[in-house]
């Protein structure tokens, strides 16, 4: 039984069934009425004028995202555990063309302003440094953890006293907005942000991310940037069919609450071995390497995270009978 | 009825199906069963041994490829009207971080050993000037154009004299297969060829390419640079799914002759009014302005190709009655 | 007998001297009074507020003012002939990460607004291709004619209609002041320009160039640029010290006047055999090899331009006598 | 009085009058025999045959050799406190085009193998991180620490096991080797090093450094990398003749143990104020802002290194007398 990822998750049959429906003479490129509609369906969502382009995968939107808000010669003030920094192969360099990340520390990769703050009073202001130009946070963080509203609009106000560009991972945007309950606008541009990758490919989704702009003139050079980047599919119609199916009925939502849901199973079994508390899909677990085996040696696939640490991480379509065996071996341990 | 690009056809079916097989759990990235049959699939298609990544789009599979034989500082000798030149914005100099295309001319945007040396000779050995590092063709060529085995061979002698690496831009590879009735192997590596951008998309794929290496070496640091352009996917088998479908039982073959047929077909109605011979999927012709309105005025759409010609593609599902009605048109104008 | 390259020449006495004065304590980078000084003087001499930086090199000038105006993105009208596109190694790509030159025509390497419009309406305004950014000239040209105030500034006209930043790769800016006899106002931000490399090394300098900003507020992030390019030196009060000493008393116009002069003299020996009109310190002489040969044979030193032809370059400390010889077997051919 | 940077001290006479002596016609570029004698003077002072280049700063030397070392892709293990990642504002990043300095810690700014092990291990070995292919240590530390040819050695090893390239920044190589008394060799090749920025400027230089392969085809492309970040002068000979300057009867080891002597002097005045040994021209001193205050009333100039700290830099043309009120006011604080 898998638990070592979102990513290895199927795809939600609504998003098959879209790319069927999609499967019909089009304009190429996105120039299509699918493309042609994102900007709406988003704007909805959020409840302010958007401008969102479908992307294929999380790194390219997080790196076109940096790419808008910092020149080359800029720095990227973000965790060091952050996703950009640790798991991108150095796409923020590439994508940006030689800007720094800058990194801060917190418990469970979660930034405070406090700690954003302390990053940038160490940079002298002067041209032997490099200067920071935009804040990025993850949330829900690689670890499971939820920015609320407020932590973000605390960030936002440091951002914007700093003049810098804001944006937030949100790979797990959704497992965040069903944790909180809140309205997507309330974690998002109401809180300062001015771009987020929004992710779907974890929620169910099969090669679709969107790039949120809340700035929508940041937009503008984003549709060079993502051609000359390679990600402007010929057949990008196939691409927004996905995001749309996921839109539809709240697909999006309904996804991450059931697998926040499987994640808060594990979590009451787990009790003190938890090392983080659990806020989205992901459980960290303190186990000895016996009884990782042990559990391994059950059926259950999951990541080592670090010596003493697992991570077990629940996906869209893991209902409760896929969830109670893990659960019940965990508090067999 | 749609002439204007091979990017606006449907996916074949067979292409849904596959992604509906693979829609089962699996490893992530590219990890999977099928992503690593790919090597052997293509492998037994070449005759040889190659290394075979599924890439998302033609740019990214282009200019990988470039970046894996060009340094920075190097330079790409290839048509003025290449795709990499003129339809890529800057695609090949994003990811190559910085290298000079160095452009040769020829009719039909196809090079010959003479136009490539004349570019290279015009270029003195000094640090001043950006040495040739990389050849790159496209066949079939932008204007539909097919390069025979002898003819990339002539092409690849010149590579090797030179120290040049030597790419080809396999958009529509398949249409030159299927014109040439020849083995991969004779077009490529037997020919002198060191990687292969072999497009799928045009030819009734969804959204995978793949990039060839005929030097397997040249694919170890092409994973990093993938993945750092945000081009690994993370549920990367559907991309390979997409492949295997194509090769199997040589649709690629069947689809890019398909087409090839209904070019044929407007080519002889054509007659005097082509600009090029029609050896792959591309029909230029000479028209009008009053003509061109003539045949939309008819409800036929295509591309408009500088000052009195057309540019008519034929896709992989345009079967002869769905030909028959502009063919005769355009032998009524 | 040295003509080959105003490169090759001494630098003035002055200049040296200029060294040996800052030989004493002052602070490091460009923090030191001479280096606060630059801006004054150079406002002083274009009679308007600019920002002037030494750089150490033409190449290096060239690319910051490039990379001021033009996104990674991007592209740079320039000639074809254009040092820029020839002689710099790819430069421009690096220092501007990525962007594309956009090749227009004209004899002497000289554009006219008729050139720059072909190229720039050539561009579709799509994604698909490098939008134009900057329109970069040289003044006086690769082949020494010389742009007056008026033709500058239609080409400023275009460039502010298209919504270009415009570039002059000065070189030889003393040579051409030198010939038209006009305010370096005239030539340059009255005309519309943004950023000028403004040459000194060909012209009795020893190591340093200015790059001046008519647009302060561009110098500002190239101060960040010249730093991350290794530009800044720590003793920058040498590189200050020589363009004082050449600003002082007009000593940069007596040395332009003094090769221009000595070119005229050639061009008067040469008469039909002058591939242009001599402007500025340049000499372009049709001569056969054999002829060729005979003047090396004489001593004289100068550069093959082609089949056929012989550029022959005058320096600042070369007098009538230095002159003379050459004038005359040029003549006597 | 100046004790703030060794950047601030004058040029060494000897070094002037080099620059007067190359005053005389000759070759552009590096085509002129001062630059062609580099490679013979370099090889006779580290015993073996090198390439030498000369770069004008520091930065770019060091980011010349970083890029001939590491691909775009890759990762470059230095101290956190080296200046390369924190006084050259992204120049590593902008020369390599986006590799990744990955940062160890240690006292002084000092590697240990163990040190370097632990980045290494921590790094897995996939597609996701940036792998590390260059090993970068500065000799003098940037807190005046000097390794000696065994703790090179010792790095040198882990580099060459691990297949990291291997890089000094050498800004106070010459402190290094007059602290040590060792030969050039021992510090450097013998000991695996494969590039060298060996400083000049801080040293009683001008303009020049040199960049030092000692695996010489590494050069081939860094001569056209440093013609492309415009560091080729086109007046490359008074480069030359200051390096050549430097080394003729070891002017740079005895401007070196001047420093180094002078710095000694204070640091037997500094006693338990020290922070750390003093090996070279660097003394950090714990002061409080009130002693700091009084010194600098005594007209002492120097730089505050974090609160407690100041940071005194001895220069080569400063001698006992120079120094002795120095060490008196800090005795008597």
């Amino acid at each position: 039984m898998r638990f070592f990822s979102d990513n290895a998750a199927a795809a939600h049959p609504a998003v098959l069934s879209a790319l069927s429906a999609a499967n019909t003479l089009d304009t190429a490129y996105d120039g299509d009425v699918l493309s042609r509609r994102l900007g709406g369906a988003f704007s909805d969502l959020f409840g302010t004028q958007v401008r969102a382009l479908w992307i294929s995968t999380g790194t390219a939107a997080n790196c076109l995202a940096l790419a808008s808000l910092c020149p080359p010669f800029g720095g990227v003030i973000c965790h060091s555990e952050a996703h950009i920094n640790v798991d991108e192969c150095g796409a923020p360099e590439f994508f940006t063309l030689g800007a720094k990340l800058l990194l801060a520390d917190g418990p469970g990769a979660k930034l405070t302003p406090a700690a954003v703050e302390q990053v940038a009073a160490g940079i002298r202001n002067d041209v032997h440094q490099v200067q920071p130009r935009v804040l990025s946070i993850t949330n829900a963080t690689e670890y499971g953890l939820v920015y609320t509203p407020d932590e973000v609009a605390a960030l936002g106000d440091v951002a914007k006293r700093r003049g810098l560009g804001f944006h937030m991972d949100g790979a797990r945007f959704a497992n965040a907005v069903a944790h909180l309950g809140c309205a997507p606008a309330e974690l998002t541009w109401r809180a300062g942000l001015d771009a987020l990758s929004f992710g779907f490919v974890k929620n169910g989704g099969l090669s679709a991310e969107a790039l949120i702009f809340f700035r929508p003139e940041l937009a503008e050079e984003t549709f060079y940037r993502r051609k000359r980047a390679g990600h402007l599919f010929s057949k990008g119609r196939y691409l927004a069919a996905q995001l749309l199916a996921m839109l539809e009925g709240d697909l999006w939502l309904d996804n991450a609450r059931a697998a926040n849901h499987g994640a808060a199973l594990l979590a009451k079994a787990a009790g003190d071995r938890l090392v983080y508390p659990v806020q989205a899909n992901e459980v960290f677990l303190r186990v000895t390497a016996e009884e990782a085996a042990r559990l391994r040696a059950l059926g259950f696939d999951f990541y080592d995270w670090g010596p003493g640490e697992a991570r077990l991480v629940v996906s869209w379509d893991q209902d409760e009978a896929a969830i109670r065996p893990l659960a019940d071996a965990i508090a067999a341990l």
